[in-house]
């Protein structure tokens, strides 16, 4: 896969032994004057000290530095996290003659315990010495927890005769049901693009992905997703009705649906990828309730890891969800192109034989048609396996 | 532990050899005339055939026979099931020359298979010529599942000078997330109540009880809980005002709590009992909400399943709740008597030592002091281990 560098974007990367030993472990991206950026974050109420500093230096300037580590989230870490996340943040702009106010912390790893700010000053001047446009890959890696592989999505398209770059990388793996954003994520392009419009491409494109996904139904406390407008590229938007805002909308939006992607397939444990479709609901949000029911099912998870056509488990899953008034006669359930429930019980036509071959399968596909309405939502999540148990279990240790 | 019969009702269980072998699987209840009886079932939409035919013939008549089969849950069967479960009673029915609506049909097991009804009449003779007050645990053993221990609870007590028993059963140790019910359970005592009395009663000892457990927060479809008054014992009761109400009802709440508090110590591949205590919440179902975030996350069970102090994971699980305007420097989470998160952060007093000495125990009680109303919630969970994985793996093949 091609990583195309995105112009006036800047990554560097280096090992600080935050918590893991010969690997780097501390991101620097430098952004250009005059770039803009949008954000979206965690909504866990325990949101990390980075968390609330990003929001509120967002608020007050344009960024010009996000600072990111892994291995520490400093959350639940209370009023000294919150100054050992300012302090790490006074180290670069003093480095860079910049205000406090455009640097943006981010951090993902073990909650509650302290950060060691010496360790960011370190590698600093290694961090504002190496910082260049083709550091996207090492970056990607650098911000890996129980991760097991780096992910990095990367597209060059063209837009009303001009080319755009869109580059993002995301690291996510368990404590993953973003709400609002996901782990962490970050999306840049070349285009000149209006903050608020940034905002609402970001919003638009969050939502079918980051925000639709879910691994262990745990939300973290430093979600965060953030889109990069660098402005140094062709293209030039300012507007919903801008041509060629629709056709870059739809890039971001598929960079961000390929990153959600990759996390689920790095689901903690994950073996199989599971993607659930709801259909004919009454609403948006009661479709995405019976997809997130389905996909935070314990039961539905360990027979998906054992290839198991244990179709009873959706059925019990999609009639816990709190609506009452279904017609379960009408509702019809496939496993993949399999219609396996209908009339309220196993379909005519289905055979274990016809079960089985879909779920031995890396990739099923769940669909419901709630044949009471025309909203739908998609949701991906993975199976639950012992090896979720096991890195869960040992994590910390 | 005593098992003291129920004067009035009796039992019988035999091996129809519906899914297992070698062992019963079939119980029958027998109620005496004028006996009252009240009921909680599943809130699942896909509730299954015999809850629904319980349900109307509860509504219709007082129940004379209640019959439970383990191995088929009778679940995801459509018109076809519901046809079977009637199938079974119109049996009774006609052995015992009994209108139909006074049998209730009960079934635990795998769901979306039919059930074969000639297994059941075939022991239909001797389940009716072994009826008999000592036969609680024998039938205790009969409706397991998954279980790996039988489910008895037996009290006997005095009351306004008047001798009540008070014995149940239930089963349940995988898809247990209860909503106005649990998996099965069982409870009679020789007391005379008046039916709707009854009903309260049974309502106000399964909130605390069977409602406030979960281990994998999968609602079955086939949850029950059925309370019996044989009225052939000593203490009468026809209102709330009654003398001796009080105490009966306070009876019936204890065989309920225990009952419940077993389910979840035999939670499928459970190696703890957890207790989640919410304090000072705004509602009571604000208290249940935070109370079961925590026990339905799948990263605070392993680590408690790991004996690992991991107190950021409930931290992150009590901030997903949703609650947007939580003060979160004034809560305070406790692990046992171990003070672990205040003002925002780990608690000054804390040492990785005092949490650890928690988590070594079997049972570990989690508190929450949310700090700002009056209401408290108290939730019963396990953990998160590898047999649960491996139970829910290999379960059905």
């Amino acid at each position: 896969m091609n990583i195309y560098p995105v112009k006036g974007i800047r990554l560097a990367s280096a090992p600080a032994g935050i918590k893991y030993a010969d690997r780097d472990d501390v991101v620097l991206m430098a952004l250009p004057e005059g770039a803009t950026s949008a954000a979206v974050f965690t909504q866990n109420a325990f949101c990390a000290a980075p968390v609330t500093i990003a929001k509120k230096h967002l608020s007050e300037a344009s960024p010009r530095y996000l600072l990111i580590n892994s291995g520490n989230a400093n959350a639940g870490t209370g009023e000294p996290g919150y100054r050992d996340a300012m302090e790490t943040c006074k180290t670069i702009g003093a480095a860079v003659a910049c205000p406090i106010n455009q640097i943006l912390p981010f951090s993902t790893g073990v909650i509650g315990q302290r950060m060691e700010t010496s360790k960011f000053a370190a590698v600093m001047p290694r961090l504002l010495e190496t910082l260049d446009e083709s550091g996207w890959e090492k970056a990607a890696n650098a911000i890996m927890t129980t991760d097991t592989v780096e992910k990095i999505v990367s597209k060059q398209t063209e837009i009303d005769g001009k080319s755009v770059t869109v580059t993002g990388i995301s690291k996510g793996s368990g404590m993953i049901h973003p709400d609002m954003a996901t782990m962490l994520a970050y999306v840049a392009t070349d285009a000149k693009v209006e903050a608020n419009l940034l905002q609402k491409c970001l919003n638009d494109a969050v939502s079918p992905s980051f925000n639709s996904i879910t691994v262990d139904g745990d939300t973290s406390t430093n979600d965060a997703c953030v889109l990069i407008a660098s402005g140094e590229g062709e293209l030039t938007l300012g507007d919903v009705s801008d041509t060629g805002y629709e056709a870059f909308s739809e890039a971001v939006k598929a960079v961000c649906m390929e990153l959600a992607r990759k996390i689920v397939l790095d689901g903690e444990g994950a073996t199989k990828l599971i993607e659930i479709k709801v259909d004919q609901a009454l609403s948006a949000q009661e479709a995405r309730n019976v997809a997130f029911t389905i996909a935070h099912s314990p039961l539905v998870k360990t027979a998906m890891f054992a290839s198991d056509p244990n179709w009873g488990r959706i059925l019990a899953a999609v009639g816990r969800t709190g609506i009452t008034d279904f017609d379960i006669d009408q509702i019809k359930i496939w496993l993949g192109d399999v219609c396996i429930v209908e009339q309220g019980g196993v379909a005519a036509s289905y055979t274990e034989e016809a079960g089985q071959s879909v779920m031995d399968k890396a990739e099923i596909i769940i669909r419901i048609d709630l044949a009471r309405g025309k909203a739908e939502a998609r949701v991906l999540t993975c199976d639950l396996s012992y090896d979720y148990v096991k890195i869960n279990a040992e994590y910390r240790t």
